[in-house]
């Protein structure tokens, strides 16, 4: 709590803030953001959120947010792991950042001031937090930023990561008039005709190997032509194939470019997808890691296949 | 809380319990059973759960349910909104209720004693409440179907019926050492090859309607005989359709013998689904609302679209 403390002393002592959000930016970073900046302008304070784009998606977290004319004194980052992930802003933000409050056990950003509590399942938990140590009344503006984080890094109370404090935050948040079903619909239960079109194409590709407890993907660089979708828009497929029931280990195969291909993998706390991409020079969790392969994909599958073989 | 007062009493001042479940059991009326089971037990009262049948995925809620021998005397229902629904034990059980806990509002089970909270999201929470007020220590065996109850009635937390209560008691059930993650992976992404096949199969059926503001699939007889699939297994894609971006109306067409079509419609709230489906004298929720309609699939599908027309 002291470093909560520490940051909610020190963004009520201070003025003129220009808050940092990470690249790519997800609902707990954008949330995290809007949430703070209206704080602060409740407070009479002047702040701003740096964005480099802002999704359709989440444009109605800035709705109350003022626009605001002024000189930025006070830099603080939100879910922001490393200067990395300011992408385009790098330049511009880097070694000014004063403040940083990240929920990422691996925080590697420079700042004289820090708040990080990797026990938080998404930044806006320690948002929260620091807004009610601020004294901030959390209206149901405030509360929508903070619940759209809290839901989207949980995959809506289901990940893990979830705990009784995430719930217990939850359910202040919905008490303050947010419309929680709103915001799932269109964080859980929304779908483009293209995202469509690409899930026929993809479930197409998918084939089943080790008695079926391996599930294989491909995403080639020909489809992703055909249907013209860009890399950003494959978020979300790499969790599909160990969704069939019984499949223990799931991979998912992203052609970045000809012959090069990124490996996800997903899987059960034995088979141990980390250990299984450390064999390809990748790595990450337990259960969801990843690596690079070059080759054809008929050579990258039939060298996944022999290592599948080994693991389960 | 005087209702779930009086069914505490109730619950501790008798023994020797049979408790029912309705047909096609869902994590609800299964996880307040057997909740309410162990809790018995464990006051060293003997209990059992009556149930038409125990799907393979909520097997693990018996897990230190303990099998024993005794003739029944006290009979409690839970989840249970009419006597119609307890399929094959109707005729064995009918008039003999003794208790009845529910959370449907429209409940229309006669008994002696009833609970009934239509406030709550789920028939756990109710359960939640009298297990506490009758002081029966929460462990992780009951928690967990209770949390199961709460988790799959509430779509994890997404759906509208979602409490600040809901959280609070999800809350304290984490903190009982629910292992909340396996218990939503099995719920929500889990499915089998069969489901995935169909769903490959339901995309292809899916068209647009008044510029992509509708969208309609079809579920034939004959595609559920070339797919060895039963009515049972046609769950849950009743909201496909409307899980299309732009898609206010969407309706799932299931034909359940030859030319007779049950019309599933999910809507937003200004298009009104019940009042939709009243057109063709069925009936419903504002969002969720159903009808049969009979005639060719062609035939069925040009009445509906007529309605479409009228309300969009």
């Amino acid at each position: 709590m002291n470093e909560k403390r520490a940051a909610a002393d020190f963004l009520l002592s201070h003025d003129n803030y220009e808050i940092l959000t990470h690249t790519n930016p997800d609902g707990d970073t954008l949330g995290s953001g809007f949430a703070l900046c209206l704080a602060l302008q409740r407070l009479g304070k002047r702040a701003r959120v740096i964005t480099d784009s802002l999704p359709r998606d989440f444009v109605f977290l800035t709705k109350d947010v003022e626009e605001q004319r002024f000189d930025a004194e006070t830099i603080v980052s939100v879910d922001v792991a490393d200067e990395k992930l300011l992408g385009g802003n790098r330049a511009a933000y880097s070694g000014r950042i004063a403040l940083c409050i990240d929920h990422h056990r691996t925080n590697k950003v420079a700042a004289p001031l820090k708040c990080v509590d990797a026990e938080a399942a998404s930044n806006c938990e320690i948002l929260y937090d620091i807004l009610t140590l601020m004294g901030v009344p959390m209206d149901k503006s405030i509360a929508s930023c903070l619940y759209t984080g809290v839901s989207t890094d949980t995959g809506c109370f289901k990940y893990g990561n979830t705990t009784s404090r995430t719930h217990r935050i939850a359910a202040e948040l919905l008490d303050c008039g947010v419309d929680a079903a709103a915001i799932n619909k269109v964080m859980f239960d929304t779908k483009s005709k293209l995202k469509l079109r690409m899930e026929r194409e993809i479930y197409d590709t998918m084939e089943f190997y080790a008695d079926d407890r391996c599930a294989i993907i491909a995403i080639t660089q020909e489809m992703m032509r055909r249907l013209g979708v860009g890399e950003d828009e494959l978020e979300g497929f790499a969790s599909l194939p160990r969704q069939i029931e019984g499949v223990r280990i799931g991979l998912t195969l992203r052609e970045k470019e000809e012959n090069v291909f990124k490996i996800s993998v997903r899987s059960d706390k034995e088979t141990n997808a980390a250990a299984f991409c450390e064999r390809f020079g990748g790595g990450g969790h337990i259960e969801a890691a990843g690596c690079q392969l070059r080759g054809t994909l008929e050579e990258v599958k039939a060298r996944l296949k022999a290592a599948v073989d080994e693991v389960l």
